[in-house]
């Protein structure tokens, strides 16, 4: 195969991509097509891993015992993180929607496998979270290629990963990075939503340069 | 601005950008036009990150003792990888460019600020670490906007944190995510180096998906 040359209207339809790549919480019902999440998942296994060592490990949750049991523990650490704050900030937490766990068709947890021995451990001798590092990367394509089908992620971090393990029946050696409710936005949107109701404001990119 | 509908073209499109992405280790010595790095930088800023926290911090490094510094850093730790290594893979691991650091025109550090406020810690209670996975995505949405204009990226892991650390003079709450190579490439591949090389081989995607 030939190398593509991108050309202005692809970057400038890669830039829209970026823009209206939402973390979404807020899903119709309708199932994904057959295939579809497993295809995505492909998609994202064509992602760059260190030493090629792959380390991805997608669980796609559909028991609803299971399910149940990580929207309870959500709604756990969602009370004790509203307990951290207070005032205004807690008033304003507590009205934050920050997950779709019921809504969304599909639940998937994407763990880092730390026992595998695929790419020989090369690139994770001094920075061994690089493999954690490799599974965001194939989430963020994950991300990137549902959004351009019109399909929505939002990912869940107010989870106690131990409670989720013991849920899902996980091996011992994989570690949580993320839990994501997939399926169908209710609304699209080109900016976060945490913005739009005035919890944080982006900042200037300048803020977030130095050099050297 | 309307939600755009992006259409099968542009998901092909997408898709050979994926196929197409490589960690780069052999670079042109050509400069990158002026401003370019910095409007890459931009486009990562586009990134989702827990809480909006927006924990990037993107440090470039032009200073040619700050580089040598680096590399011989570099040097250092893919020794002492060789070392771990014994027989055929240790014959097979001495002969791979693992970086373009010599050659590559620009060098770019990102870090995750661990001390920012921004934010409000939301999302990061249970798990903090997901400051580092918010920094991970912006730079996977900077690797495929590079790439889409011909641009190549080079993750060196091969590092130890804590000289990088110094030779950077960094804020000791800033934690090592990656340091970049970024440059024209000499050649384009669909294929990552080192399974055209034999260290690994790309595993079918089954072998990455479980149900439950």
């Amino acid at each position: 195969m030939s190398s593509p040359d991108f050309d202005d209207d692809f970057r400038a339809r890669l830039h829209e991509l970026f823009v209206w790549r939402r973390d979404v919480r807020r899903f119709r019902r309708d199932a994904l097509s057959e295939g579809a999440l497993e295809r995505l998942i492909g998609t994202a296994c064509l992602s760059p891993s260190v030493g090629l060592s792959q380390p991805w490990r997608f669980v796609i949750v559909d028991d609803a015992v299971r399910r149940q049991a990580v929207l309870d523990n959500f709604t756990r650490c969602n009370a004790d993180a509203l307990n951290d704050y207070s005032g205004e900030l807690a008033q304003r937490y507590a009205t934050l929607k920050l997950a779709g766990l019921r809504e969304a068709p599909c639940h998937l947890a994407v763990y880092a496998d730390h026992g595998t021995e695929v790419g020989h451990g090369l690139g994770r001798r001094t920075m061994p979270e690089m493999a954690d590092y490799s599974v965001v990367a194939a989430i963020s394509t994950l991300w990137l290629a549902a959004r351009a089908e019109g399909i929505g992620m939002g990912w869940v971090s107010i989870l106690d990963p131990a409670d989720v393990a013991t849920a899902l029946d996980v091996p011992a050696d994989w570690r949580l990075i993320g839990y994501f409710c997939i399926g169908y936005p209710q609304t699209e949107a080109d900016s976060p939503e945490l913005e739009r109701v005035g919890w944080e404001q982006r900042r200037p990119v300048a803020d977030h340069i130095v050099s050297r």
